[in-house]
């Protein structure tokens, strides 16, 4: 059983590279499933468990001590629960035993028994703007601007949710198989340079 | 003209597949002739050159503003005349206009005006100390540790240099065209695949 996992910086076209490798390479594909299905599981509606999984001031609270406020215990409490649904929808995920991409949600570091094939894709800030820019819906233009402010404060989320989980760093090479930057190609272009990578990759390793 | 960049962190195997793939690639290689290079221009001796550019305590000497103490403003002197010559024998290199692959020396930021398909090559801690210990000369075999604080200290030594002269990290993804982490990889094995990406990169620029 072969799983890509894709970690990649808002904007750089990783989800996008992430369908297409599914696609060329015959390989299920998981993304906004994912939450569909911890939100299933806790009942809860699919935005506020995006919102809960996204918001990490909740990585300062350590979990094992316990909070004088409750509040913040009831705010730990759901985002913990949440951890360990996502953790349950990956691991059923790698227990269906197909092939797939899995797309975000650190799985990487919550399927590293399986050995992913761990990908993280960037790009240059002015390329993952314009990339943002193209693809806003007509009428719902945001300013480069407030794009921009979008980029850093996702970014500072998702590298804050692989530290809580993880020793490795998010975004520094050494923590993923392959890092692709993706600035001046088109995604299309470069889903087959990957794709044989990968492939070369399997190949060697004999799985 | 195409110039390939090699940065990596010690131990990872990126001097080995720099020089496969100039080899694949029918490119030039520079490596430590461009040590040599230096060391002839300034009249000095090669392995002081290299400890001097591996020095950089330096860093915190702001290039810009004098100080008090001779031997200081002599030291700082020597590491600037040493850099400047760097970018000059880099420049040179570039000025010749044929195809190749250079590795290390901060030569993608050097040359950043010749839009160098820049490399970063890294490996897990552990495969990195086994690289070390395999191709130790016979009975020069270090310890364990003292492998692991090598990598360490020159790894460290590696991202300083870079960060005085540019603003992009040394081994975040963001800062190279692609990334390659050689854990588990034979690099010969590993040569092909890169080989294959490099070139699609280059057919897609136009190049």
């Amino acid at each position: 059983m072969k799983i890509i996992t894709i970690s990649r910086e808002f904007g750089s076209g990783g989800r996008e590279l992430g369908r297409r490798l599914a696609d060329v390479l015959g390989f299920d594909y998981y993304d906004r499933e994912i939450i569909t299905a911890i939100a299933q599981a806790q009942g809860m509606d699919e935005g506020y468990v995006e919102k809960a999984l996204e918001d990490h001031a909740w990585q300062h609270i350590p979990l094992t001590y316990g909070r004088s406020f409750a509040s913040s215990a009831i705010l730990q409490s759901t985002q913990t629960n949440l951890l360990i649904e996502q953790k349950k929808v990956l691991d059923g995920i790698a227990r269906a035993g197909k092939d797939c991409v899995i797309v975000g949600r650190d799985a990487d570091v919550l399927l590293a028994d399986q050995k992913p094939f761990s990908m993280f894709v960037c790009a240059d800030l002015e390329a993952r703007i314009q990339r943002c820019m193209e693809r806003a819906p007509e009428g719902e233009g945001l300013s480069r601007k407030a794009i921009e402010q979008s980029i850093r404060r996702i970014d500072k989320a998702r590298a804050r949710s692989r530290e809580i989980i993880s020793d490795s760093r998010w975004g520094q090479g050494g923590s993923y198989c392959l890092t692709v930057n993706t600035t001046g190609w088109q995604i299309k272009d470069l889903t087959g340079a990957v794709a044989d990578y990968i492939r070369r990759w399997y190949e060697r390793s004999g799985a």
